[in-house]
């Protein structure tokens, strides 16, 4: 994959909150995890160890900076945190509000469904992410 | 869970390459994903924004130095990162060897299985995994 056929390189990947120079945080506005997060690195490349390690520093701190927020607003019962890019290889992050009644939990989102939730259960989450998407838009 | 129940307050998780005040690096010898390694935090708590900014900084730090060096031995197709913690809520990062033939890939190693491998394929990555290994539990 390179330049010209990268989704990321081609698309915001979402609602993009902020963008520096460096990176971007978007809201890709999942339908089944309300409130996930990404910090996309803009140039392309795959893996953290592609950064210089004061590129690296500043990823993280922006990932922190997000879990941070998402806590405070979302107050999930766990975050996870993951770069894996299989599909896409080009380095992002994945900030994840979990909770023990969501579809997957304890499993990663990735992994096997475990139960249905009530559109009750999305909408209060979704208005959750969205005070979280104001506020991470007002921080920067 | 608290640190009586916690099984990374009261077990090393693996074989130990490193261990220091603060944090120690394991091989959990994966059967399936040869090479993994996780690097967990010796202290119980359970999120990245638990830590000190300082703190935060040393543990990805070695995170990096870990994938590094497994860039440099196991040459796989893909660097996994993630800290979960869904099952654990004790603070640990899992550093995982891809290859686009292993039995997950594309899947992260948490998703459906894609198709079988090989004893002799096990076999190969168990031997760069021991080298790794090795080259880890020298390097510090």
């Amino acid at each position: 994959m390179d330049t010209k056929t990268c989704i990321l390189c081609n698309e915001t990947g979402g609602r993009v909150l902020m963008r520096s120079e460096y990176l971007r945080v978007i809201a890709p506005e999942d339908k089944v995890f309300p409130g996930m997060i990404r910090v996309i690195w803009n140039e392309h490349l795959s893996e953290m160890t592609d950064l210089e390690p004061m590129q690296r520093s500043l990823l993280m701190q922006t990932v922190c900076q997000v879990e941070d927020l998402m806590r405070q607003v979302m107050r999930p019962d766990k975050i996870n945190l993951a770069s894996l890019g299989n599909y896409v290889p080009h380095l992002h992050w994945h900030i994840i509000p979990r909770w023990r009644d969501d579809v997957c939990y304890p499993e990663s989102i990735w992994g096997i469904k475990q139960r249905e939730v009530s559109s009750d259960w999305i909408s209060k989450k979704e208005a959750l992410a969205s005070q979280l998407f104001q506020f991470l838009e007002s921080r920067w």
